[in-house]
């Protein structure tokens, strides 16, 4: 028995690994991977991917759902030449190195970029707080959770101007209030399904109004909307394994549920974290994340038995990301809460032993 | 026993999709759908896959292999970003669809183009032949292989300036000599692999000497070849069926092999239309695809009666695209010989009955 605490692609529920390896099989009577996107079966399966989206967030009227591909990293571009408008200056929040990427991203499309709020000082152990932002500008943009430092928005920022997220590492985590953004986006390979999707939820009146000059096609999401995502072959298989996940989802609660099941999971060990004397947290109490924890030891030089104790439990995933070191364990949807009373029980046990 | 003339996503070899079916269950110990793309045993998967296709088409050092994501529209982009030198020109055959679409999309981030061949005034059915490439632009473009009208070019056009070239959908089907071209882009879905995965083969001289003023990071393939390809999350569930394809290929022989049984599926099928007075191809003897056989009844009254007698047949995926009309015969490498000859059967039972 594995524990999976991977910051993505992750863990999945097992049965939707279990119903996605038949399709490759048996999808109709062919293999799913052999299947005309063109096919009837196969847009009722896009029609209910994005059907299930829109249920599981209470997506208000008048957005599309969008399956893309390029990832987060395609989706900085995609998000800042979709929304640029008259003045072509926007306002980023910078919590980290996605975050960071988003901004360099926007500059590189010919936006002037305010970066109105920052945690850089401290190495983005924080989420920055009180801010004031900028009002002569076409967007507000902010990246939900800092997946590899470990910290999260609890709240969207305050703005009157339209409001742009990348949510790849929270979303269909806990509940979200659409009518907010003008524009999410999300790499698939947290909460959602397989690499090789990213989901976009826009509003349809964003939609044309770019006053960008370079507009390739693909980048352009009025194109897509046009086309219900299918403007040219969508990434199949990912498409499909996210519909078995989000059914999943609907059927063990929906994001209500999952939300409950992630604060308790991340009670348990923010708990164990708190309470040992041998474990540190690396943020702010109050923005901790709820989908990756991270954590240190408080003496490095146990390092290595550490590795071990929990390496023989059947932890995998746990090693913190190369520019924030330490530990991080990921609690994406699918991570049960055993799992995490596996790694407290480990972590209490190795300071027994130590203490 | 379904025969999937499909003309993409499309058929692949079974023991593939066996293998691809099994690695969603179990990979090391995990799902394949939940292994870090950063980890140990997926980076052994991106080599292999990268050096399977560097095998397969006994690709000349000085390139590099990238598994994208986008399929062929945004290659399209990537291309003329990427090839794009001082003249900001650029020579485009037109035979199709995706070849206007390149054009297109060219245009669009500020190439001039020069169409220096076209077969739009027969609607597509022939490839233009004995054109003089011009030699005051930066690169020249061509689409090895019309999905939709089912015409292939057999040679490569001539030129001495850097060649471009779309080969989504006859790639690894025949031999090709890679050091004619500068850039080869093929959307996986046809002879690679699943959907969601876009090959590039390019020569490492060419990385970074765009003179585009505009240039998105992930569309510029420097950023992705220093990478390795994995400067963000791959699409590892089509890269890793990809490489099972691959290993396939290899193993029954690589392209030279599978050329053959293309030739020999394609002879067997074109005969039975050349001999059949109830059918007739849609394309010019000369210019014929081995990958999509187009053809229409003589008498479109006929219509009914054999779309029954083929679909009895077990035959699917055989209607023509929505802009050709007629039928469709797509001949991709793991389609089996005996497939095509239930499908010449079924042709000539339906004349015999109606002769």
């Amino acid at each position: 028995m594995k524990h999976n605490f991977g910051a993505g692609p992750c863990i999945l529920p097992q049965e939707v690994f279990k119903q996605a390896s038949d399709a490759v099989l048996d999808f109709n009577g062919l293999s799913l991977l052999e299947v005309s996107h063109r096919s009837s079966d196969f847009v009722a399966v896009m029609d209910e991917a994005q059907a299930l989206v829109k249920k599981a967030l209470n997506v208000p009227e008048g957005y599309s759902v969008l399956f893309l591909q390029g990832g987060a990293s395609l989706g900085f571009t995609i998000s800042a030449l979709n929304m640029m408008r008259a003045t072509k200056k926007a306002g980023y929040i910078n919590t980290g190195t996605w975050a960071k990427g988003a901004i360099s991203e926007a500059k590189a499309v010919g936006i002037d970029v305010n970066v109105y709020g920052s945690s850089e000082d401290k190495n983005f152990n924080y989420i920055p707080k009180n801010l004031v932002a900028p009002n002569d500008v076409d967007f507000i943009h902010y990246t939900s959770n800092n997946t590899i430092f470990g910290t999260q928005f609890k709240e969207a920022p305050k703005t009157s101007l339209p409001l742009v997220c990348d949510m790849s590492s929270d979303i269909f985590s806990q509940k979200i209030d659409v009518s907010k953004y003008d524009l999410i986006y999300a790499g698939a390979q947290k909460n959602l399904g397989p690499a090789g999707a990213t989901l976009y939820i826009v509003k349809d009146e964003v939609l044309g109004k770019s006053t960008s000059a370079f507009m390739p096609k693909y980048l352009d999401l009025k194109n897509h909307v046009e086309k219900e995502s299918m403007m040219n072959t969508p990434p199949v298989f990912s498409v499909y394994t996210s519909m078995l996940n989000l059914r999943n989802l609907i059927a063990t609660g929906g994001v209500e549920a999952a939300e409950a099941r992630n604060i308790a999971k991340g009670a348990e060990l923010y708990r164990e974290i708190d309470a040992n004397p041998l474990f540190k947290g690396n943020v702010e109490t109050e923005d901790r994340s709820l989908m990756n924890v991270t954590f240190v030891l408080s003496n490095e030089e146990l390092k290595s038995e550490f590795d071990k104790i929990w390496n023989d439990a059947g932890i995998i995933g746990l090693k913190g990301h190369r520019s924030a070191g330490g530990y991080r364990a990921s609690l994406y949807n699918a991570l049960p809460l055993e799992s995490v009373k596996v790694l407290t029980a480990v972590m209490n046990e190795f300071t027994r032993t130590k203490g």
